[in-house]
């Protein structure tokens, strides 16, 4: 059942123009997806909410947007050029390519003994044996060459996540916003990572958004604040309307950590994925001082921090709440498609197709309905149109039944739809219909800003 | 003076934290900014403004958010792969890099010949002549690979312009979204541009960000819409408070235009260079079919329009304002400066800096300053700045004089200090100062949040 969901939500995303196959006219990828007008509605709607959540309503955080291309010298210090590389072999056979170790790794745990060479190896995809080319360097860093002449002197990399731009310039931010430990700072933005197998929808691409907290402490007081951050964070799915019986937590084991990390939570989602169905929604991470410390030992420049209360010079430690912005996309996307038994305009009953998204989350806020094409009908439902267009992202649809209008609006979340019908000429009064109850009301013109306000707080 | 202001605007953005140097402590670049927890407001509150007047708040627009790395067919079809390549040469003494079709230019118009080959031309960097390397190709787009290998099916390119992730969807969001010509699709985004002379600030980097409108219309009235969005476009830099007479429009002579326009006006700013002083803000091009009609010819898919009431089928010509968002923050900063003569505590006069943002730019919109570090007073204004925060990016500051920190909020632009001070304690009321007159009024506490919603109308 929940695959099927999955497969619903993908078709529903294209159709309706939330998500769009990137280069789709030139034959498309499977790795790379562009948002349509819903998509990108919906995307910023969730990036607002968390920075509302996360810093502008936190006093103890500020945000910052550093550049997606920074200096070699920076994925150096953090590590990322060293243990992002692995070595890949490619079957001379299917041309399918593996990394060397998995495939030494898993030859030993089968066989209990070190293989002679590759020639013993056989490939996993297509059985041939032993028919490998020399392994080359795979990093998962995207490269890309700046300046005039592309040499190494031009080599730079696009960041695989947002948290380093942060990092390099902690004391840039504890110097111009007067902040002290404990104290954090927000960023949203693109990444890059090279990823071999991309795919699952948007899930996987090599192309994402992240949201990324970095929050420094002083290390005594790192384990609390990283549980503090494991609850704010679960708090916000589930205050947007995530079903928390669809997540679960995950205590990352060591050996499965990243190289920064002396402790991981992550949070997953039933995605409804093919295997077990669940996939990484974030993770919150604590990354200790490795990461300004290395840079202070890379740059010579001390990123640090000096008490004065206490007296005290410490290099603080990072809690890192570290969200998938695409993810938590589809996470929404996922959660709040229903489809249910609604009666229809022939006293029978049919199915509905509902994105129950949080009102604050839906594309749209409100359509406006003129009953039919009728004359009479359609400036007066343009003109509303136009007036609640300066509050809230609006469709006006005069194509169709009004039954099949609402479905539509029901399909792509949109909490309200407002129609405008022959009795509007006479008593200035529109009739207001609930996109989860279908509960229908007649409410004045000069009162429906102020109605649609109070039920669109925060939206 | 206008250069001198500029130098105190960028010395100012340093300060503040609106904008740092990318990778400072590695020795950071004159090429590449990162935006801290003032510049991030800001520029967000740019695009907030923007993407409610040109894409929320019309009925004639929607959004798009496409992929930065597009497929090589892309930029092959668009004609960037082509026009964005120049050959370059390398003065031996003095190693600076030179585009060699520029240095002919310059020789033919000085000595009113062509010159016999490179060993005529002298360096204009060092005087050395005819000492030059073999030209190289040089192409402003942006490379990188994907997949497990840098080979040429790996080759991918970086958008120099979000413009062309709109054209391969137009099908996709009219099928979509309903919409039918003249309509256009918004988009705001990174854009990455190999220059070889970055400079100036964040007006001229490789990274930077846009925003763009490709609004699609009957080819009888492209001309029409071209003059509507030229006076839009104009009206929106001015509505948001930037003084007209520092900007100017200039219509673009055909030989200087893109290879892809009928017509563009550019608005230039007075941002106070060296030299002229003014530079390009954005422009509005009459893309006519071009883009459209490449695409459809590339890709064997009809990017065009049935009107069904004519029976007509056309490619829409394109309408494109583009405008820079780095360049339009540059803009604002620049413009909203001022000096001016203040009453100081003494009873002198001080020079206070302000930057006049309009509020609905202004990065805090909100200070909340305690008279003094009393323990009656911090809880009052902590839990002050919690309830403000629900609504607005606030700042509490309790470091100084108050007469400082009124010019500290004054320098980054905050419409409004609210100063709780012992009468709070009484009256329960607080005095709220406004930054451009300085007058000042007590309003209670109850009456406060509906005060300064009045004030901050649209922030």
């Amino acid at each position: 059942m929940a695959q099927s969901t999955l497969d619903k939500v993908i078709a529903l995303a294209k159709r309706r123009g939330f998500v769009f196959q990137a280069g789709e006219i030139y034959g498309g990828t499977r790795a790379s997806w562009d948002y349509g007008p819903l998509g990108v509605e919906l995307k910023e709607n969730i990036k607002k909410q968390w920075w509302q959540t996360f810093v502008r309503g936190r006093a103890d955080m500020v945000g910052l947007d550093s550049s997606i291309i920074l200096p070699k010298a920076v994925w150096e210090a953090s590590g990322h050029v060293a243990t992002f590389t692995d070595p890949l072999v490619e079957c001379l056979s299917c041309h399918k390519r593996h990394r060397q170790d998995h495939l030494v790794e898993a030859f030993e745990a089968k066989k209990k003994r070190a293989p002679e060479g590759m020639s013993e190896i056989v490939c996993p995809d297509c059985g041939t044996k032993g028919q490998w080319t020399e392994p080359q360097l795979f990093s998962g860093l995207v490269k890309t060459y700046l300046g005039p002449v592309d040499n190494e002197a031009g080599l730079h990399y696009m960041r695989p996540e947002t948290a380093q731009g942060i990092f390099v310039n902690f004391n840039n931010v504890l110097t111009t916003s007067r902040k002290k430990p404990p104290f954090g700072i927000g960023q949203v933005g693109k990444a890059f990572r090279n990823e071999i197998t991309p795919g699952n929808f948007i899930f996987r691409t090599r192309e994402f958004e992240q949201m990324e907290i970095e929050f420094f402490v002083h290390p005594d007081e790192a384990q609390k604040w990283f549980e503090d951050w494991v609850e704010a964070c679960w708090n916000w799915f589930t205050d947007l309307g995530l079903n928390p019986d669809n997540m679960r937590r995950f205590d990352v084991p060591k050996e499965e950590r990243a190289h920064y990390s002396a402790g991981t939570i992550d949070f997953e989602y039933q995605f409804g994925f093919k295997g077990s169905g669940w996939g990484e929604l974030m993770g919150v991470a604590n990354r200790t001082d490795y990461d300004l410390t290395s840079h202070s030992t890379a740059s010579g420049t001390g990123l640090n921090y000096f008490d004065q209360a206490t007296g005290e010079r410490y290099t603080p430690f990072v809690i890192e709440p570290s969200f998938g912005l695409t993810r938590s996309m589809m996470a929404f996307l996922v959660d709040s498609y229903v489809e249910e038994e609604a009666p229809n305009a022939k006293g029978g009953v049919d199915i509905r197709t509902v994105l129950r998204l949080d009102p604050r989350l839906a594309p749209i806020k409100v359509a406006v309905l003129p009953l039919s094409r009728d004359e009479r009908l359609s400036p007066v439902a343009r003109e509303l149109g136009d007036k609640l267009r300066r509050h809230w992202n609006i469709d006006v649809d005069d194509a169709g039944q009004i039954g099949r209008r609402y479905r539509r609006q029901d399909e792509i979340g949109t909490p309200f739809c407002v129609t405008v019908d022959f009795d509007t000429l006479e008593d200035n009064a529109v009739t207001v219909r609930e996109r989860d109850s279908m509960a229908q009301e007649r409410v004045a013109l000069d009162q429906l800003e102020a109605y649609l306000a109070a039920r669109l707080l925060g939206a």
